[in-house]
């Protein structure tokens, strides 16, 4: 009998389930794009059933220890979700209640990025800290706290928003609908806003001002930034200075042994994890400097988020 | 046999003692200027002797349950003090290590503001609260921030520099080394250098720009506000403004239930704790606001550091 548990990645694009093992090993997956069903019951029984194909499909005998599922604005503390900007379905939706109509184990919630350093702690780079920060670099920018081992979650269950942390008094427009915060200059549309800032606010050549904004990404930014392009390389820049004075502040709350980065801009080492640390050393309090450790996340290229759902209930 | 624990209070100024029993009563008290001894191990010695007096005379039989000290810049990981500006010894200083020579009892170390946390949660306001911050407000901003039941100590045992955050890239010069840093802009020095900034950006007719900037206290600002000078008024607005917003940042690391203000200027109900909840709603994150109290400690008037640092070791 092998223990197994489940790992389950809301995202606004895609659902996606693992099957995974003590061992980290993701077993079985599968997958489907979370906005198909208009009702969230609906949506929660596909999930169910795409679960059961999976486990049926095993080729030994298991134990389900449970099931983990991170997703945006998902409350540990009830099962939920709650007001998630980018899911199809508004309004408090109790999620482990809906789950536990079709499994008899344990279900628990949490959010995305928390299940990411969940990941990182149990299977990546984090082993063994008990103190520490994970950044996701995506579309926005989540974060996971790590304090005495255990998970940040806060009063309410809704710390660790370190993305929506104030970066520039009066800044840019955020989802949020407030201004500035760190989200909108660091994270995959953050940057690619700043390029376009740059292109207005400087007469650097670049390739991107044939570009329009709606085509460019970050990938084609760290692209065109390898081959020298200099608004390319600034965008970088800039970014990673606001990103070391922003995990130079959230050091004097937390002071952590490591600061993890996920997403695929963690793949550009010189220019987002060298630079990062860069500046966080400039901006840090003396008593904490060269002490933190910039680090990519040691799970790049892997659901991440399915690992550490995972683990929640492994 | 009652129990009592010792908790020492090491400011720039005055070291105090206290023996505290299990009801958070101060039975004895004694303190000595904090710079009468050159020598930190004959610091160490006349506090020991004055506590074996003060234990002395108790009138009645006690077992010692141990000594807890708040100090500026204390690591309670390693019983030491680390290179504390305000006091008269420099480098590492083993204070643990030192008491143990004149006590046979458990000897906590702590810095200042954690114990003040940890004297709100034991004795204060934030009884029962297991997600809280402390804020003190004196010549600097200490801070104290409790997640899940436990003060937040970080890797190095020098997290929760709220102080130390930066407020205003570039800002004022601060005592760290470096620019901008909250307390610089939110203390009772930090509210001071910002009336000497109206009188010199505004022409708001004030009683100040007849006062020298070294007669200035931060209780005379108060004094002043309160009789409807408008400079004065100013002054406690952009105060309270920064720190609102920095509590809003604050607020999505560790989403706390409440946010303890402590110090003299925390007498002030309207103009720093009504003021700071206005500022801080606007700026927080939706989700987190209506939930986060923003209260005077419940301590004010005590010496809490004292009752706090008793408490490490009760």
């Amino acid at each position: 009998m092998t223990n197994v548990s489940v790992g389950i990645d809301i995202g606004g694009t895609n659902t996606v389930m693992g099957v995974v093992n003590a061992q980290a090993e993701i077993l079985a997956e599968s997958s489907f794009p979370t906005a198909k069903y208009n009702d969230f019951e609906q949506y929660v029984s596909a999930m169910a059933e795409s679960i059961k194909n999976m486990l049926k499909n095993l080729s030994f005998e298991y134990n389900l220890q449970g099931i983990g599922v991170g997703v945006p604005n998902g409350n540990y503390y009830e099962g939920t979700i709650e007001q998630a900007p980018n899911l199809p379905w508004k309004g408090k939706l109790k999620l482990a209640d809906e789950l536990l109509k079709h499994f008899d184990c344990k279900v628990v919630v949490t959010n995305d990025a928390k299940a990411a350093a969940i990941g990182e702690m149990v299977y990546g780079g984090a082993k063994g800290m008990k103190n520490f920060a994970m950044v996701t670099l995506g579309t926005g920018l989540g974060s996971g706290i790590v304090v005495n081992g255990q998970i940040v979650y806060g009063h309410d269950g809704f710390a660790g928003e370190l993305g929506h942390t104030l970066a520039v008094p009066g800044g840019r427009v955020c989802n949020c609908g407030r201004k500035g915060c760190l989200e909108t200059y660091v994270s995959a549309t953050g940057i690619k806003r700043t390029v376009y800032e740059l292109l207005c606010t400087t007469n650097l050549p670049s390739k991107m001002r044939d570009v329009p904004f709606n085509k460019l990404t970050s990938k084609d930014i760290y692209d065109y930034a390898m081959e020298g392009d200099q608004l390319a390389l600034k965008a970088f820049d800039i970014t990673t200075d606001i990103l070391g004075r922003k995990i130079a502040d959230l050091a004097t709350i937390i002071s952590p042994e490591a600061v993890f980065i996920f997403g695929g801009l963690a793949n550009a080492k010189e220019l987002i994890i060298d630079n990062t640390k860069k500046y966080l050393e400039q901006y840090l309090l003396p008593i904490y400097r060269n002490k933190i450790k910039v680090l990519p996340s040691a799970l790049l290229g892997t659901n991440i988020a399915v690992l550490g759902a995972s683990a929640l209930v492994a």
